[in-house]
């Protein structure tokens, strides 16, 4: 909600601070630098820092902070990478934190599903969720809130067996921006309903611009009996796609994860990692896949082991396969999950988003790297991702060891989104949403038809700006 | 899009003409009856019938409809059974008919999707879809069009194990009411998407109300290397549940089937249906349940009949199952989908599209076997459904025997609605969606803070009207 000026600020605090208080509202130096400082860049500023406990507190403040001219930042575990819960101006940003809406936790094992504060951090609901055999399957490095999850629509590294945040979401409590403080109940335990349109998901994934949930009701799934993994070096990278579809014809969603990881990559991960010695013998392949599988079955039905030695074995014999180490599931995890410390202790690492049809991925790495011998040889690309839903994080690193200028490597984002979506049809987000970070991105390459609707609909849900620094619509 | 009146219609039948041609416009007594007549109650009248072969005949058809003050109602395989799709005014009510969108059927197999216009049926899809091993994974006894399972959000039996069409839609292309006539492309192929405002979903189970879908992207699934099923009897009605809950502990997933069929239902499909003779015994058991795992895996590697004998084993064992018949998969779905033909050689049939929290459903059904013994005694409950997603076609059924009272009946219909939703917190719209059928319903029982956001998104994307007769928002 834009307003007039920084003016109304100090009666926003003080009735803050009466609806809700006094403890949980932060001003000024009080402010903990994590509400401020993103995960990864940038650094922030903001007037105060409020922390509702209940969908009622979040709707008074939604009310107050409209008459006070005052924008709300919903921030939930601050996690995210494009800057849209970070707050930038110390006159007028509040964050909204969701820290304490932990009301609910409500779970019914026999439909399977949670309603959910969304203050919950996603390491905690599934800790809690454990006993009952039960998982809200969504798996990555960092530990988001239940809020950010669907502010994100959270994909993660087992996306293609369980599907992201938005496939697992049955209902949400939504505090509305117009009328300011209205609030949305949307949350029947109904698996299957037809009953009426399905706002929800112009919340889920909208990263805060239309209004802030503050409840959901998610879909868990059984904790699988077996997990087995490998670490594949495929024969080239050309097989890596005839890989995946093999993969697919005689696995089917057996296969839990599908993620590719570049030889440079791997290379610094092993190197800086927490990851271990490298896996394969003396060198990295040129193109490593993480191929995971699970089953509901328990191994006294299924050898889930044997299941994936016979794979690798036909991959091989069939030449798609070079080499591959069956292993325990963790070690061969922490190789993935080791790779953004890794490239981070090498460069300055640059990360981009990125999702594509499959066919069209290994011709933007080619262009992508010919670009680079062109205008920055120094710069290295370090890509890694999930391949198995066509998303992957498409990594430059500049050198520790050569003159960072960066100004030049804002000049090499800008030309692999320009390769990524004009040369390649790539998606410029593929699962972190939007923010300011990748703003000027939408902006860009939105189509205008959507463009003209997606400003149709802010108009109706949030015509005083939303919750949040992600801004959806015509370009100012 | 409402009008002024009739005074415009030639005007419009004539440009029509002009537009697509005179052999796809149909007026009078030339309109084919299957136009006219829905799959389940009652009859339609319309002016004409259009039937556009492109997106972009159907963008001009609703400018033209617009400037006519014709309204236009989309129809698919006219499969639907709220009416929605079946046109109630021979003054102003044109059918746009989608059998000849059907431009485009591009698969990549790769990424597993296929671009598809909106007139392709559901079993022609899959037939072209079987020599790649790939299938669009909606079961269910019509065979709608793709425009048409778009429209309702179709679920079908094996929800459970792959979702709904909701699920499986990556993207569409839709021609909007406002302004007339444009075109909104929504169709990349990407499976991971973050990079903007999700809109597709207020279009998928919408009914044709917001726009007319002229092309879809969807998810395509493997097809399973096995499936196996067995008719059950759990050892009482209170077994059911947890006969669920241990299947999705022990198999999970593997799970592609959960159907329930009271006794009442599996006697009238064995004694008019197709069904062929009663599975168990001498009598039908108090429920039963058809049971289906299905596998990506090889038979050499599982042995999913035998996965499927130690479950039911154990679970006589542990009490919850009476009696088991494992059988091959088409005889005993022959069973499951013979239900309907074998309820209405008995006599008239009310179905209810319900679902519930699980733990809603048995007292629901008590509380209906109640009413109907205080107030019809002769009729009959005949109720099966989906149970492992919380689904139930819930029937009466009023015997050919006694002496029809059509008010009555209407009367039953009402308090079992009644009781479902208000008294145990039911879906009146399961998978069946809105539409004049139940229009009255929705209007009922939408909380006026859904139907107030309703009315706003409404206002702006169909302010004229839709393509449907489904309205949706604030209550005439």
């Amino acid at each position: 909600m834009s307003g007039t000026g920084a003016s109304h600020a100090p009666g926003f605090t003080a009735q803050a601070a009466a609806l809700i208080g006094t403890q949980y509202v932060s001003t000024g130096a009080a402010i903990e630098p994590r509400y401020l400082q993103p995960a990864r860049y940038g650094a922030g500023q903001a007037l105060a820092v409020v922390k509702p406990a209940t969908t009622e507190e979040v709707s008074a403040l939604a009310a107050l902070a409209q008459a006070c001219g005052i924008d709300l930042i919903t921030q939930g575990a601050h996690t995210g990478l494009v800057l849209g819960a970070t707050p930038c101006d110390a006159a007028r940003h509040v964050v909204l934190s969701t820290d304490r809406l932990r009301q609910r936790f409500e779970l019914d094992p026999l439909d399977r599903v949670l309603r959910v504060s969304a203050g919950f951090r996603l390491s905690e609901i599934n800790e809690r969720l454990h006993d009952a055999g039960l998982s809200f399957p969504i798996d990555l490095s960092a530990d988001p809130s239940m809020g950010g999850m669907l502010a994100a629509n959270t994909g993660g590294t087992r996306m293609l067996r369980y599907g992201d945040v938005r496939a697992n979401t049955l209902g949400l409590t939504v505090v509305l921006g117009e009328p300011a403080g209205e609030v949305l109940q949307l949350e029947p335990a109904w698996m299957k309903n037809n009953a009426g349109l399905d706002f929800k998901h112009l919340f889920i994934g909208s990263n805060g611009a239309l209004g802030v949930v503050t409840e959901a009701v998610i879909k868990l799934h059984p904790l699988p009996a077996q997990r087995v993994a490998a670490l594949v070096a495929p024969a080239s990278q050309e097989a890596v796609w005839p890989l995946y579809a093999a993969a697919g014809a005689r696995l089917g969603d057996t296969v839990s994860a599908f993620e590719g990881i570049s030889r440079r990559a791997l290379q610094l991960a092993v190197a800086h990692g927490a990851a271990g010695p490298l896996p394969f013998g003396s060198d990295a392949p040129d193109y490593a896949v993480l191929l995971e599988l699970s089953s509901p079955l328990a191994a006294s039905e299924l050898d889930l082991p044997q299941v994936l030695e016979n794979f690798l074995q036909a991959q091989m014999e069939a030449g798609l396969v070079a080499d591959a180490v069956v292993g325990r599931d963790e070690a061969l995890w922490r190789i993935r999950h080791g790779i953004g410390e890794g490239l981070r202790a090498h460069g300055h690492v640059l990360g981009l988003d990125l999702s594509f049809a499959r066919a069209q991925y290994w011709p933007f790495v080619a262009s992508a790297r010919t670009w680079l011998a062109q205008h920055l040889p120094q710069v290295e690309i370090a890509d890694f991702g999930h391949l198995g839903d066509g998303g992957v994080h498409f990594n430059l690193v500049w050198p520790h060891g050569c003159a960072f200028n960066p100004r030049a490597f804002d000049e090499a984002r800008a030309a692999m989104y320009r390769l990524a979506v004009e040369e390649h049809g790539g998606c410029f987000s593929a699962e972190h949403g939007v923010g300011p970070h990748v703003q000027a991105l939408y902006d860009r390459y939105t189509p205008p038809s959507q463009a003209a609707l997606a400003q149709r609909l802010v108009d109706v849900l949030a015509p005083r700006g939303g919750f949040s620094r992600a801004r959806y619509g015509m370009a100012a």
